[in-house]
């Protein structure tokens, strides 16, 4: 039985959109797009390829050879077969199509007789596998590979991959479980969950979902496996139990602790199963750990996890700018968990934080031309930190834990699954951008045109089309940084307080071929303070349009960023400049900067220094690092 | 030939006063050097026996026992040793000074026949010895063991241990040096090119001297010798010359690089060589690499060494706030640095940063009761940082890596050499303090009792006593934080711009028994300002009074200190509060901050907080982590 990973579920509101539907038409996405596939997707595979990790699946390492397939190879191809596939689903490319191919051959010759699947262990440790769960990645890798196997056959059609991983799920639903004679374990990096629901919507096989509710729920009880397993390997390291999230059963956990990828992709996975049990106080958990991470541990630009040690959450309010680590992953990872619970409930608060990380700390993990990416995404960057090894300074092609680069491009090729989605009688926008979509609402085909420029300006057009008149509704994001959105339909202004229920103004009637729907988001440039709990934004404010958070940069400042002052008074101008980074909206402002003139030699003085006036452009946060290095700064002193 | 310590030379102009000649009366110093004494100099005795190090002389370890002697536990006896004798050449105490005869008599029986001597090599790795002085700290070691024998022979006219040393320092002087068959090496860990320069000035051995000149000139010299001890080894690891200030010859260095403590060390034993030999050049190295430090490189507290990951220093004006190191013994080796060019120069910009660092980053680094030590010294700090593995927290009562306890302890003992000096013809007084003293100044007795409440307050009373009419030229120094020092003699004023140079008023005339020299250091709150590149202060001020940094600290100010604010014209008031951590000065004033009510959830507005007033109550900083655990705060946001 076929069933789609677009399906509405038990406690799931709405499904993403099909990407065979979506066509980003000009301007912002359809540019990253385009960029994605035509360079980074093609670069990436040509990395796997040079570093081993595709030849990995012939399994004819040997010792003393050079590329000896790492623990987490496998999750870096599967991530680029994934970003292919979802490339292939949008515009068919036999070249592209062949490279998976001959990859999925490798795996498939490579499978164990048991249906094991993992290059590291069948050619490095054959005999050891499931004995370290708590560090070595086996279930991250083999969720990965089921992704990667749903998206390609969702693209192609093609079950060969999927098969395999059928079958590898199927062997691990024989070693994993509560049944007697399964081992009782749970992998130290989640993934495995969410992938088992992409597969159990794709497949319809109960077991999968089953396996992954046992996944989620085996976590963080006691004894602990991790203790069991580490005892029988004869390791008596301490356990850290938080940061692989197993200090409690999930239920129990109301703070996102640990390390960051880590514990959203275990949100996401926990979201997916109470979406399909409808699992109440599942969702429940969900719910606080959400509140938790977007209420007290993410950054303005929507990252996460703070710490580069141990790349982990720490403690509430705890956002350091200079040192933050805010991985690319985690960013991508919070865009996950939103996403996954914008279906369950359709609210704005959801998408608001979705959009949020995507623009800004998604983004900037990946330079302007595709090429490059970043780790970590500090908030405030003085170049010569990184002569101390302390945190980011320029963007790399490639790392030899490379998990980041294939996530942004399996993410930017799906763009569209988060830009529209669809409910019973709904068709709900997300996102803003120049598009064309189509819905199948109640045997209807829906089409809907939109025309904007977004994120620079706030208003989008939508034009209808449909075979004949259609009763649905639809459901328009309304931003939670606009203060003042308006929506016309045809012309006519629709009175928003009676139509918005949490965050989208829910338009239903008669529609009909051509009818046109405005929206206008103004824009004014924001000033944005953090919450008084956050002691590195004290007495500082962060420049947000739109969606956009902005940046200083000492190409356009000079450097000595952090000593700028800008008065609250100061009137800010937005303006598009058609050459700045490929096109994007500047700030433009008067601030304040003491002079260095008059000290003398002196670190310290009693007596006060001045400020004179000094003009400031800020640039979108996610373009920085494109042009010249040096220092960067997010939060501006008031 | 019997040399004293306290001896002046080519190049210095002063020479410290003799420990035995300068007594504490009461007061701020009385009272930490009373209780250095009697509780922490005994507690580390106990602390070295019970973790094993002083019997590690005995060398009777074997692999499987406990309390393997660590490369460096050498140098925590030595220095253990060192604060002793400086405690008995102030008074005599029979129980200490035998603790010290039976550690000295196990040294004695462990140093090998050629003079060599170290308890771990001795008893651990026989056969290894002088085979990596880049990591292994065994002329560190040396070094401390030397310094301890000067104090020792200084304080009871005991020779053993110097003669021990001497030994030591003979078989040392075979194996290093230019002179064909000798290794070309030197410390990865300066220490001992000081040690050589105190042992040469007690025993008036001018090779000493010699090789405490060859170890600064050889060190960064190509081919580098680490590079050829690592090849011998067969270590392959990449080489950090700045790590240990070997980058470059000495002489071409100019700026302060690496290992903080180690840096200066360096630098101390630089200014000793350059004193006895009159070496412009060295000078001119040692004045470069102050000014780097003093003028970019170094706290407001006189902490140094800002990053963790090393201990060292990072770049110009890199002082981060909350994961500052400064390191308790780098801030006293600042001490020692600037000592070492006061006696050379008797100018006061070293006093200044000698006292700051003493007051503030030096005294921090113990607890009032003195029984427990900052390895780390913050100018922030919040308490669940910690857990993150990232900074300070409470101080402790003894390390694994104990240097800054007995270092600490020394220093104490020793604060006497630090307050006066004298020169040909003249008595200098550095630090204030409640205290007598006595020079023989070309032949007569020349005693000054002095009655103050330094810190506290300025007002400072000297009472002169001589034998009989004497010339000579009393100096005072004019603490650069003062803004208008005053001095009367015998209750005439004084007509400072005439009298004063390099920040020191030199008061010639015909003394007589009797005389009063009184002083007058007016201490206003002051607000200090960092320089405009220092990216961590900006916007903030530091209070200070005297020379004492104030901080906020959470039990007198609740949670949350960020957020405060004050105002540039807020009334500061300070008070003496006898109750308040042993009797200290407190500075109070109104401030502002934000109320957390108002945000429902939100971690990011854009509408603008109001800031509510609340009263603050600032304490000296070296008094912190006193009272309960939590936050504290130096620079205050303005």
């Amino acid at each position: 039985m076929k069933k789609s990973s677009s399906r509405a579920s038990a406690r799931r509101r709405l499904a993403p959109a099909d990407l065979k539907n979506v066509e980003f038409t000009g301007g912002f996405w359809a540019d990253r797009i385009k960029n994605n596939r035509s360079v980074t997707v093609p670069a990436e595979y040509n990395l796997c390829r040079k570093t081993g990790r595709i030849d990995a699946w012939t399994l004819k390492w040997k010792p003393g050879r050079p590329n000896q397939p790492h623990i987490f190879w496998d999750s870096d191809v599967a991530k680029w077969i994934e970003a292919a596939a979802y490339c292939l689903a949008a515009r068919p490319d036999q070249k592209v199509e062949a490279l998976v191919d001959g990859a999925v051959d490798m795996m498939a010759r490579a499978q164990a007789k048991d249906g094991y699947l993992n290059s590291h262990y069948l050619a490095v440790e054959p005999g050891k596998r499931w004995t370290n769960l708590r560090d070595c990645h086996e279930l991250y890798c083999a969720g990965h590979l089921m992704e990667a196997a749903v998206a390609y056959y969702e693209a192609t059609g093609k079950r060969r991959m999927l098969d395999v991983l059928c079958r590898y799920a199927d062997h691990i639903d024989s070693v994993f479980g509560r049944a007697k004679g399964r081992k009782r374990g749970y992998c130290g990096h989640e993934e495995i969950e969410l992938a088992l629901v992409k597969l159990y919507r794709a497949t319809g096989v109960m077991r999968y979902l089953r396996l992954a509710k046992y996944f989620v729920d085996e976590r963080g009880r006691k004894p602990h496996y991790f203790d069991i397993e580490a005892k029988a390997r004869g390791d008596a390291s301490p356990p850290d139990y938080s940061y692989c999230q197993a200090h409690r059963p999930v239920r129990e956990q109301d703070k996102l602790e640990g390390h960051s990828v880590r514990a959203l992709y275990l949100c996401s996975g926990m979201a997916d199963v109470a979406a399909e049990t409808g699992d109440a106080a599942l969702l429940a958990a969900c719910k606080r750990l959400w509140r938790n991470v977007t209420e007290r541990r993410m950054y303005v630009t929507g990252g996460v996890g703070s710490a580069h040690s141990g790349e982990r959450f720490t403690f509430d309010h705890d956002l350091p700018n200079e040192s933050a680590y805010a991985e690319t992953c985690a960013n991508i990872a919070l865009v996950f968990f939103a996403h996954r619970m914008l279906q369950i409930e359709c609210d704005a608060q959801y998408a608001d934080v979705m959009e949020r990380a995507l623009y800004n700390g998604v983004l900037s993990g990946i330079s302007l031309d595709g090429k490059r990416f970043f780790y970590v995404n500090p908030l405030e960057q003085h170049p010569e930190a990184f002569r101390f090894n302390r945190w980011a300074t320029q963007r790399q092609e490639w790392f030899g834990c490379a998990c980041c680069p294939p996530n942004v491009a399996r993410l930017l090729a799906s763009i569209g699954k988060y830009a529209y989605s669809q409910g019973p009688g709904e068709v709900v926008a997300h996102l803003y951008a120049a598009s064309r979509a189509s819905f199948d609402i109640a045997g209807r085909t829906v089409r809907l045109e939109q025309a904007t420029d977004y994120p620079w300006s706030g208003n989008v057009s939508i034009r209808l089309d449909v075979d004949g008149p259609a009763d649905f509704a639809l459901a328009l994001r309304l931003p939670g940084w606009c203060r003042r959105p308006a929506v016309r339909v045809n012309g006519r202004a629709v009175r928003l307080p009676a139509v918005t229920r949490r965050g989208y103004a829910r338009i239903s009637r008669t529609w009909k071929a051509g009818d046109i729907v405005e929206l206008s988001l103004p824009m004014p440039v924001e000033r944005v303070e953090a919450h008084p709990a956050v002691r590195s934004d004290a007495g500082k404010i962060a420049l947000q349009r739109g969606p956009l958070v902005y940046c200083l940069e000492e190409v356009d400042n000079g450097a000595r960023l952090h000593d700028l002052r800008l008065p609250s008074k100061s009137r800010l101008t937005a303006k598009y400049e058609p050459r700045l980074l490929g096109g994007a909206v500047a700030v433009t402002g008067r601030a304040f900067r003491r002079s260095a003139a008059g000290w003398d030699g002196r670190l310290y003085r009693a007596d006060r220094s001045a400020g004179r006036a000094a003009n400031i452009k800020a640039v979108p946060y996610f373009l920085w690092n494109n042009r010249a290095p040096g220092e960067m700064l997010v939060w501006i002193r008031e």
